[in-house]
């Protein structure tokens, strides 16, 4: 069993963010790893947030998740990111956090840390794939180690093929269309198994 | 009526984005445009593509059609490119042709053209997004305008919604999943129409 | 002399952004575009700001400035962004201004914007390409037109050569190392004339 | 010492890509890392090469390095890439020698291969972010693991602060601009470590 501190670190505003991060954990969970879920801080306010049933009935149902710190992200060795995409990027949610980060970074407790990210769209080519990838490009900057699900098991085909991390689309009324319960919680376990290698070798 | 020279230029191993590239020719013609199909150098040696019946056949199928020069780049207004993706990126043969387009480059002729991309994968999320922004970032270096079809028709939902430009997935057997024909037909409107703006300003 | 509108939108937190937003100004003047230079609502905390003094400088210097709305951009036949790198990435900011402009997106009223984007970091290499190239992305699912300096002209080798947009490097004291003004200009120049043809063409 | 082998596969047209895999050798060398400098396999004709003095004087210095196959890729733990860009993007010379791997690719041996990339330009932003970006996009679709430099030691500043990778500008006689080697080594040094620690706990 492993000992990885892995943080799941989220941003949702209709719920599918926060049911991928929880598959992550449950993933994370039969490794053996400790599991944090956290979420960024929400910018919107709280006015906005009112006149959306949707929006509204998340915030509810995350109310008590801690909202993610800098220590969060010293303590974790290993940091899988789920966010939807917004203009073919991460939403200014998450951006606000990592741009707060400067400090951490500065004093080089970023480097080394394991990642992967998740996202959705509701199209399925609406950023499912830049997303992800302007997450990794700031996490070079952290020094972080990158480790995506590439190919590395059958079941990210059936979960429409994304090599940079699980992805889905969500239809009108919020619902998932494809099933990638299988495929997040095989990209969870392999972030953490990354995490270990790099834990035990850099002890 | 349009007086656009547009040159769809395409690269194919088993006929897809040939026949993308005939799709966009067709609605380019529809606007007046005076469209040349162009494909590129192979790379492959004659006995590897002896060996796969598909690309074979493909081979075969384009025989006729004109490998793509500087001259065909200088004469268009417009530009379509049509590629697989291979690992999130445009196939060597495409990348190939635009590397020794450095006379072309050097001597100014690259600016301004109005450019748009399409692509295909086997994987819904294999590079669809991934392999259209390598080829609009070297196109940044060309001094190049890019007019891309963003979610500016309603068939560009339909057709995976896509804003970088209309991609497809293909399955085993080589068919197309999505019916992509009329985004794709959008597209190449689009991206003459914009170049005809181009066009008579720059007049 | 032309009659596009331009917005000129930037995020600064040390001046060196709001001052190629002035450049940008001047050089799109002399083509006589009507311009706006508008900054983006900050998210950081008063007390944050008081605590450091060039940050403080730069607030109370933009003070006048109108934060930039929806209107401005509907307003804009083009728009140049200035932002500062974080993280590979454009700011929070500035995401958190796209982020809320989905209602004016699923309008359709930012389709045809003819954009390009400039940008400064601490390091050289620290994200000068990755930033410009993460707000093409996000440009790109407005249906916008990208119009990039390439090499359009002479005073972008002198500037670091940069094909995306003009970026700079600044120094711990905050001053821009490169000489970047003419190019700043030249490419405020070419996004305006760019958008006069779009502009003509589309009337 | 670590027993971690290390593939350094290189194109170079002028000589400061060798320069820069060989420099990597050194660095890697002394941490014992077993390292094979590879090139990959030209596709320019011999008359074209021979017309251009510095290109065949570079051809004529590797004459006797290897070129790269699948069974070094298969033979690596570690994988250092260093390449030109060309407008934006790897060369077509290396994504052909990557686009040829999908035999590889497909039996899963790419999995897990530690890799970071290096590049030089003519010009400060003239691609040497986007190129090294474009590496590891085609990389995440291996399910390789990317460990680049990121801020992990002060000679990365030194080097124009690249957290992608090391890259330089190269004068138009040929010379490097910035002195990387330093940086070049503790490039190495740390894909060495990174993949000493995934070679561990893999087994």
């Amino acid at each position: 069993m492993t000992n990885v501190k892995l943080a799941v670190v989220f941003y949702s505003m209709g719920g599918t963010n926060y049911q991928l991060a929880k598959w992550a954990e449950e993933g994370a969970k039969e490794t053996g790893a400790e599991v944090k879920i956290l979420k960024v801080q929400e910018l919107a306010p709280q006015s906005v947030i009112e006149g959306n049933e949707v929006w509204k009935a998340t915030v509810d149902a995350t109310k008590d998740v801690p909202v993610v710190t800098s220590d969060d992200i010293e303590w974790a060795d290993a940091i899988i990111f789920s966010v939807p995409t917004r203009f073919g990027n991460m939403p200014s949610q998450m951006k606000q956090f990592l741009d707060t980060q400067g400090g951490l970074w500065a004093s080089g407790k970023t480097v080394n840390k394991v990642v992967s990210a998740m996202t959705s769209a509701q199209n399925p080519h609406g950023g499912q794939e830049a997303t992800l990838l302007s997450l990794y490009t700031s996490m070079m900057h952290w020094g972080a180690i990158i480790a995506t699900p590439g190919y590395t098991d059958p079941v990210i085909f059936g979960a429409g093929g994304n090599p940079y991390g699980t992805s889905v689309t969500v239809d009108q009324d919020g619902k998932m269309i494809e099933d990638v319960q299988a495929a997040v919680k095989h990209q969870a376990k392999r972030t953490v198994q990354v995490a270990e290698w790099v834990k035990k070798g850099n002890q």
